[in-house]
Protein backbone atom coordinates (compact mmCIF):
# COMPACT_ATOMS: atom_id res chain seq x y z
CA UNK A 1 0.00 0.00 0.00
CA UNK A 2 1.45 3.45 -0.88
CA UNK A 3 0.01 6.93 0.49
CA UNK A 4 -3.29 7.71 -0.63
CA UNK A 5 -3.28 9.89 -3.49
CA UNK A 6 -5.29 12.51 -1.02
CA UNK A 7 -2.61 12.93 0.84
CA UNK A 8 0.12 13.24 -1.06
CA UNK A 9 -1.36 15.61 -2.51
CA UNK A 10 -1.27 17.68 0.54
CA UNK A 11 2.25 16.40 1.29
CA UNK A 12 3.59 17.84 -2.19
CA UNK A 13 2.10 21.10 -1.08
CA UNK A 14 3.88 20.82 2.16
CA UNK A 15 6.84 19.99 0.48
CA UNK A 16 6.67 23.13 -1.89
CA UNK A 17 6.90 25.70 1.83
CA UNK A 18 10.69 26.99 2.12
CA UNK A 19 12.60 24.82 4.69
CA UNK A 20 9.99 22.15 4.73
CA UNK A 21 12.26 18.67 3.73
CA UNK A 22 10.35 15.49 2.35
CA UNK A 23 10.44 13.77 5.46
CA UNK A 24 8.83 16.71 7.41
CA UNK A 25 6.10 17.27 4.64
CA UNK A 26 4.91 13.94 5.52
CA UNK A 27 4.89 14.41 9.12
CA UNK A 28 3.47 17.35 8.58
CA UNK A 29 0.91 16.17 6.19
CA UNK A 30 -0.24 12.86 8.21
CA UNK A 31 -0.97 15.04 11.58
CA UNK A 32 -2.85 17.49 9.74
CA UNK A 33 -5.00 14.77 8.00
CA UNK A 34 -5.42 12.84 11.52
CA UNK A 35 -6.18 16.49 13.68
CA UNK A 36 -9.69 18.08 12.05
CA UNK A 37 -8.73 21.32 14.14
CA UNK A 38 -5.34 21.75 13.17
CA UNK A 39 -6.67 21.21 9.54
CA UNK A 40 -9.51 23.60 10.22
CA UNK A 41 -7.28 26.52 11.75
CA UNK A 42 -4.72 26.26 9.23
CA UNK A 43 -7.28 26.33 5.90
CA UNK A 44 -9.33 29.10 7.56
CA UNK A 45 -5.70 31.34 7.80
CA UNK A 46 -5.02 30.40 4.56
CA UNK A 47 -9.05 31.65 3.24
CA UNK A 48 -7.76 34.68 5.54
CA UNK A 49 -4.51 35.35 3.95
CA UNK A 50 -5.73 35.10 0.13
CA UNK A 51 -7.41 38.81 1.44
CA UNK A 52 -3.78 40.18 1.64
CA UNK A 53 -2.33 41.83 -1.00
CA UNK A 54 0.58 44.03 -1.89
CA UNK A 55 0.29 47.95 -1.34
CA UNK A 56 0.74 49.09 -4.58
CA UNK A 57 2.59 52.00 -3.28
CA UNK A 58 5.38 50.79 -1.50
CA UNK A 59 5.17 46.79 -2.02
CA UNK A 60 4.37 45.66 1.78
CA UNK A 61 1.36 43.46 2.61
CA UNK A 62 -2.21 45.51 2.83
CA UNK A 63 -5.47 44.51 3.41
CA UNK A 64 -6.86 48.07 2.38
CA UNK A 65 -5.94 49.89 -0.66
CA UNK A 66 -2.80 51.28 0.82
CA UNK A 67 -0.99 49.13 3.94
CA UNK A 68 -1.29 50.69 6.96
CA UNK A 69 1.92 52.60 6.79
CA UNK A 70 0.91 54.42 3.34
CA UNK A 71 -2.35 55.08 5.07
CA UNK A 72 -1.26 56.64 8.19
CA UNK A 73 -0.57 60.40 8.38
CA UNK A 74 1.26 60.07 11.29
CA UNK A 75 4.35 58.78 9.64
CA UNK A 76 7.31 61.05 8.41
CA UNK A 77 6.77 61.14 4.27
CA UNK A 78 10.20 62.53 3.68
CA UNK A 79 11.90 59.16 4.68
CA UNK A 80 11.38 56.34 2.54
CA UNK A 81 13.51 53.36 3.52
CA UNK A 82 14.09 50.67 1.09
CA UNK A 83 14.33 46.80 2.26
CA UNK A 84 14.88 43.80 0.79
CA UNK A 85 11.45 41.81 2.30
CA UNK A 86 8.71 42.37 4.35
CA UNK A 87 10.27 40.20 7.09
CA UNK A 88 12.84 42.94 6.83
CA UNK A 89 10.50 45.59 7.09
CA UNK A 90 8.44 44.02 10.20
CA UNK A 91 12.12 43.49 11.59
CA UNK A 92 12.56 47.43 11.36
CA UNK A 93 9.47 48.48 12.67
CA UNK A 94 9.63 45.80 15.79
CA UNK A 95 12.75 47.96 16.49
CA UNK A 96 10.43 50.88 17.56
CA UNK A 97 13.15 53.61 15.64
CA UNK A 98 11.72 54.55 12.46
CA UNK A 99 8.85 56.58 11.78
CA UNK A 100 8.91 57.40 7.69
CA UNK A 101 7.27 55.60 4.80
CA UNK A 102 8.83 52.02 3.08
CA UNK A 103 9.79 50.81 -0.05
CA UNK A 104 9.60 46.57 -0.61
CA UNK A 105 11.93 45.63 -3.23
CA UNK A 106 11.06 41.67 -2.85
CA UNK A 107 14.50 40.92 -2.86
CA UNK A 108 17.99 42.15 -4.20
CA UNK A 109 19.97 42.44 -7.01
CA UNK A 110 21.77 38.91 -8.57
CA UNK A 111 22.79 39.17 -11.96
CA UNK A 112 23.96 35.63 -11.59
CA UNK A 113 20.46 34.46 -11.01
CA UNK A 114 19.09 36.61 -13.70
CA UNK A 115 17.63 39.30 -11.09
CA UNK A 116 17.65 42.82 -12.94
CA UNK A 117 16.08 45.94 -11.42
CA UNK A 118 13.18 44.92 -13.55
CA UNK A 119 12.76 41.75 -11.41
CA UNK A 120 11.92 43.71 -8.61
CA UNK A 121 9.77 46.24 -7.15
CA UNK A 122 12.42 48.88 -7.81
CA UNK A 123 11.28 51.23 -10.71
CA UNK A 124 7.84 52.48 -8.75
CA UNK A 125 10.63 53.78 -5.98
CA UNK A 126 11.55 56.77 -8.32
CA UNK A 127 8.20 57.69 -9.12
CA UNK A 128 7.54 58.42 -5.37
CA UNK A 129 10.45 60.86 -4.27
CA UNK A 130 8.73 64.07 -4.79
CA UNK A 131 9.06 65.53 -1.51
CA UNK A 132 11.41 62.79 -0.24
CA UNK A 133 14.60 64.52 1.78
CA UNK A 134 16.10 61.12 2.31
CA UNK A 135 15.87 57.66 1.18
CA UNK A 136 17.59 55.18 3.54
CA UNK A 137 19.10 51.78 2.17
CA UNK A 138 18.27 49.10 4.43
CA UNK A 139 19.65 46.41 1.71
CA UNK A 140 21.11 43.41 3.58
CA UNK A 141 24.68 43.46 4.32
CA UNK A 142 25.17 40.92 1.94
CA UNK A 143 26.90 41.32 -1.47
CA UNK A 144 23.86 41.06 -3.05
CA UNK A 145 22.70 43.76 -0.88
CA UNK A 146 25.22 46.07 -0.60
CA UNK A 147 25.27 46.22 -4.91
CA UNK A 148 21.75 47.08 -4.38
CA UNK A 149 22.57 50.17 -2.67
CA UNK A 150 24.75 51.06 -4.53
CA UNK A 151 22.97 50.70 -7.69
CA UNK A 152 20.24 52.68 -5.95
CA UNK A 153 22.46 55.31 -4.48
CA UNK A 154 23.67 56.59 -7.46
CA UNK A 155 20.15 56.58 -9.99
CA UNK A 156 19.19 58.47 -6.39
CA UNK A 157 21.88 61.08 -6.97
CA UNK A 158 21.00 61.53 -10.42
CA UNK A 159 17.39 62.31 -9.06
CA UNK A 160 18.78 64.62 -6.30
CA UNK A 161 17.93 62.73 -3.06
CA UNK A 162 20.16 62.14 -0.92
CA UNK A 163 20.88 58.30 0.07
CA UNK A 164 22.73 56.84 2.79
CA UNK A 165 22.97 53.22 4.52
CA UNK A 166 22.68 51.34 7.36
CA UNK A 167 25.60 51.72 9.92
CA UNK A 168 28.08 48.17 9.87
CA UNK A 169 29.27 47.74 13.16
CA UNK A 170 29.22 44.76 16.28
CA UNK A 171 25.77 43.74 16.96
CA UNK A 172 24.25 45.09 20.29
CA UNK A 173 25.32 42.48 23.09
CA UNK A 174 27.83 40.59 20.85
CA UNK A 175 31.39 40.12 21.72
CA UNK A 176 34.15 41.01 19.98
CA UNK A 177 35.68 37.56 20.30
CA UNK A 178 32.81 35.76 18.13
CA UNK A 179 32.77 38.58 15.61
CA UNK A 180 34.32 37.90 12.24
CA UNK A 181 37.36 39.94 10.95
CA UNK A 182 35.43 42.25 8.48
CA UNK A 183 32.34 43.07 10.86
CA UNK A 184 35.44 43.98 13.56
CA UNK A 185 37.41 45.92 10.58
CA UNK A 186 34.28 47.94 9.65
CA UNK A 187 33.63 48.43 13.44
CA UNK A 188 36.62 49.63 13.75
CA UNK A 189 36.79 52.28 10.77
CA UNK A 190 33.35 53.29 11.82
CA UNK A 191 34.91 54.04 15.25
CA UNK A 192 33.16 57.17 17.20
CA UNK A 193 34.23 59.52 19.48
CA UNK A 194 33.06 59.90 22.80
CA UNK B 1 2.87 48.58 12.32
CA UNK B 2 2.05 45.00 13.67
CA UNK B 3 1.35 42.07 11.13
CA UNK B 4 -1.98 42.44 9.66
CA UNK B 5 -4.59 40.40 11.60
CA UNK B 6 -4.96 38.09 8.81
CA UNK B 7 -1.73 37.11 8.38
CA UNK B 8 -1.54 36.62 13.03
CA UNK B 9 -4.47 34.21 11.86
CA UNK B 10 -2.05 32.27 9.71
CA UNK B 11 1.05 32.29 11.05
CA UNK B 12 -0.42 31.04 14.78
CA UNK B 13 -2.29 28.31 12.76
CA UNK B 14 1.32 27.06 11.39
CA UNK B 15 2.99 27.71 14.82
CA UNK B 16 0.35 25.05 15.97
CA UNK B 17 1.92 22.16 13.67
CA UNK B 18 4.57 19.62 14.97
CA UNK B 19 8.09 21.15 14.65
CA UNK B 20 7.11 24.20 13.69
CA UNK B 21 8.64 26.88 15.71
CA UNK B 22 7.24 31.08 16.27
CA UNK B 23 10.59 31.60 13.68
CA UNK B 24 9.28 28.92 10.75
CA UNK B 25 5.25 29.70 11.60
CA UNK B 26 6.62 34.00 10.59
CA UNK B 27 8.70 33.01 7.84
CA UNK B 28 6.24 30.31 5.73
CA UNK B 29 3.46 32.57 6.71
CA UNK B 30 4.93 35.54 4.96
CA UNK B 31 5.53 33.06 2.24
CA UNK B 32 2.37 31.86 1.93
CA UNK B 33 0.61 35.25 1.37
CA UNK B 34 3.40 36.39 -1.21
CA UNK B 35 2.78 33.49 -3.32
CA UNK B 36 -0.16 32.44 -4.30
CA UNK B 37 0.43 29.07 -6.42
CA UNK B 38 1.89 27.64 -3.02
CA UNK B 39 -1.21 29.09 -1.58
CA UNK B 40 -3.69 27.05 -3.27
CA UNK B 41 -2.11 24.08 -3.41
CA UNK B 42 -2.03 23.82 0.11
CA UNK B 43 -5.45 24.86 0.32
CA UNK B 44 -6.43 22.07 -2.10
CA UNK B 45 -4.31 19.51 -0.41
CA UNK B 46 -6.07 20.55 2.77
CA UNK B 47 -9.58 19.98 1.16
CA UNK B 48 -8.31 17.02 -0.48
CA UNK B 49 -7.40 15.44 3.49
CA UNK B 50 -10.42 15.96 4.47
CA UNK B 51 -12.25 13.67 2.60
CA UNK B 52 -9.35 10.67 4.47
CA UNK B 53 -10.91 9.38 7.38
CA UNK B 54 -9.97 6.30 9.99
CA UNK B 55 -10.16 3.22 8.81
CA UNK B 56 -13.24 1.67 11.44
CA UNK B 57 -11.39 -1.81 11.55
CA UNK B 58 -8.20 -1.26 11.88
CA UNK B 59 -7.03 2.41 12.29
CA UNK B 60 -5.24 3.43 9.01
CA UNK B 61 -6.46 6.39 6.45
CA UNK B 62 -9.07 5.39 4.58
CA UNK B 63 -10.89 7.02 1.27
CA UNK B 64 -13.55 4.27 1.04
CA UNK B 65 -15.45 2.52 3.96
CA UNK B 66 -12.39 0.39 4.77
CA UNK B 67 -8.35 1.17 4.19
CA UNK B 68 -6.76 -0.10 0.85
CA UNK B 69 -5.49 -2.90 3.23
CA UNK B 70 -8.44 -4.10 5.16
CA UNK B 71 -10.24 -4.04 1.55
CA UNK B 72 -7.71 -5.93 -0.24
CA UNK B 73 -8.25 -9.71 -0.64
CA UNK B 74 -5.01 -10.73 -1.39
CA UNK B 75 -3.56 -9.62 2.27
CA UNK B 76 -2.76 -12.35 4.78
CA UNK B 77 -6.00 -12.56 7.05
CA UNK B 78 -4.33 -14.80 9.61
CA UNK B 79 -1.55 -12.08 10.34
CA UNK B 80 -2.53 -8.93 12.26
CA UNK B 81 0.71 -6.36 13.33
CA UNK B 82 -0.04 -3.67 15.80
CA UNK B 83 1.95 -0.18 15.36
CA UNK B 84 1.58 2.88 17.22
CA UNK B 85 0.67 4.98 14.40
CA UNK B 86 0.15 5.21 10.78
CA UNK B 87 3.53 6.22 9.83
CA UNK B 88 4.77 3.20 11.29
CA UNK B 89 2.51 1.49 9.02
CA UNK B 90 3.92 3.04 6.09
CA UNK B 91 7.28 2.98 7.27
CA UNK B 92 6.68 -1.32 7.33
CA UNK B 93 4.80 -1.37 3.61
CA UNK B 94 7.84 0.58 2.43
CA UNK B 95 9.87 -2.84 3.93
CA UNK B 96 7.64 -4.73 1.57
CA UNK B 97 7.88 -7.69 3.69
CA UNK B 98 5.19 -7.83 5.27
CA UNK B 99 1.77 -9.13 3.38
CA UNK B 100 -0.72 -9.25 6.64
CA UNK B 101 -3.30 -6.69 8.23
CA UNK B 102 -2.57 -4.06 10.47
CA UNK B 103 -4.22 -2.12 13.50
CA UNK B 104 -3.13 1.18 14.32
CA UNK B 105 -3.30 1.58 18.03
CA UNK B 106 -2.49 5.91 18.05
CA UNK B 107 -0.08 5.58 20.23
CA UNK B 108 1.80 3.89 22.99
CA UNK B 109 0.56 3.61 26.74
CA UNK B 110 1.80 6.17 29.31
CA UNK B 111 0.38 6.34 32.62
CA UNK B 112 2.34 9.30 33.30
CA UNK B 113 0.48 11.13 30.54
CA UNK B 114 -2.72 10.01 31.35
CA UNK B 115 -3.01 7.37 28.44
CA UNK B 116 -4.38 4.15 28.94
CA UNK B 117 -5.83 1.51 27.15
CA UNK B 118 -9.02 3.56 26.74
CA UNK B 119 -7.33 6.66 25.23
CA UNK B 120 -6.14 4.56 21.93
CA UNK B 121 -7.57 1.91 19.57
CA UNK B 122 -6.49 -0.75 21.71
CA UNK B 123 -10.14 -2.67 22.60
CA UNK B 124 -11.34 -3.40 18.81
CA UNK B 125 -8.28 -4.93 18.52
CA UNK B 126 -9.77 -8.44 20.65
CA UNK B 127 -12.95 -7.73 18.22
CA UNK B 128 -11.19 -8.89 15.55
CA UNK B 129 -9.08 -11.86 16.35
CA UNK B 130 -10.94 -14.82 14.71
CA UNK B 131 -9.13 -16.53 12.48
CA UNK B 132 -5.81 -14.70 13.38
CA UNK B 133 -3.26 -17.00 14.25
CA UNK B 134 -0.56 -14.51 15.28
CA UNK B 135 -0.24 -10.83 16.41
CA UNK B 136 3.05 -8.60 15.93
CA UNK B 137 3.91 -6.35 18.16
CA UNK B 138 5.57 -3.91 16.73
CA UNK B 139 4.87 -0.93 19.08
CA UNK B 140 8.10 1.49 19.43
CA UNK B 141 11.57 -0.03 21.08
CA UNK B 142 10.89 2.98 23.89
CA UNK B 143 9.89 2.58 27.54
CA UNK B 144 6.52 3.20 26.50
CA UNK B 145 6.22 1.01 22.79
CA UNK B 146 7.85 -2.10 25.39
CA UNK B 147 5.13 -1.34 28.07
CA UNK B 148 2.23 -1.60 25.24
CA UNK B 149 3.44 -4.17 23.99
CA UNK B 150 3.98 -6.51 27.38
CA UNK B 151 0.47 -5.75 28.73
CA UNK B 152 -1.09 -6.78 24.63
CA UNK B 153 1.13 -9.96 24.82
CA UNK B 154 -0.45 -10.47 28.28
CA UNK B 155 -4.08 -9.95 26.96
CA UNK B 156 -3.81 -11.90 23.87
CA UNK B 157 -2.23 -15.07 25.48
CA UNK B 158 -5.41 -15.02 27.54
CA UNK B 159 -7.50 -14.51 24.28
CA UNK B 160 -5.45 -17.53 23.27
CA UNK B 161 -3.48 -15.92 20.27
CA UNK B 162 0.35 -15.99 19.49
CA UNK B 163 1.91 -13.05 20.16
CA UNK B 164 5.75 -11.99 18.37
CA UNK B 165 7.84 -8.90 18.85
CA UNK B 166 9.78 -7.38 16.48
CA UNK B 167 13.77 -8.08 17.29
CA UNK B 168 16.07 -5.81 18.93
CA UNK B 169 19.70 -5.56 17.00
CA UNK B 170 22.23 -3.35 15.15
CA UNK B 171 20.74 -1.61 12.22
CA UNK B 172 21.57 -2.62 8.90
CA UNK B 173 24.24 -1.06 7.42
CA UNK B 174 25.09 0.51 11.39
CA UNK B 175 28.80 0.62 12.27
CA UNK B 176 29.21 -0.98 16.27
CA UNK B 177 31.22 2.36 16.97
CA UNK B 178 27.68 4.29 17.25
CA UNK B 179 25.39 2.01 18.84
CA UNK B 180 24.56 2.36 22.33
CA UNK B 181 25.49 -0.27 24.99
CA UNK B 182 21.70 -1.22 25.57
CA UNK B 183 21.50 -1.96 21.45
CA UNK B 184 24.67 -3.53 21.40
CA UNK B 185 23.85 -6.14 24.58
CA UNK B 186 20.86 -7.09 23.07
CA UNK B 187 22.39 -8.02 19.60
CA UNK B 188 24.54 -10.14 21.46
CA UNK B 189 22.11 -11.82 23.49
CA UNK B 190 20.03 -12.15 19.90
CA UNK B 191 22.94 -13.35 18.25
CA UNK B 192 21.80 -16.22 15.55
CA UNK B 193 23.81 -18.92 14.77
CA UNK B 194 25.47 -20.06 11.01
Amino acid sequence: MRYPEKLLKLVRALAGLPGVGPKSAQKLGLFLVQNPEARAALLSGLEAAQALHPCPTCGNLAEEALCPICADPERDRKVICVVETIADLMALERSGEYTGLYHVLGGALNPLEGIGPEQLFLEPLFGRLEGVEEVILATGMTVEGEATATYLAERLSAHGVRSSRLAYGLPVGGSLEYADEVTLARALENRRGY
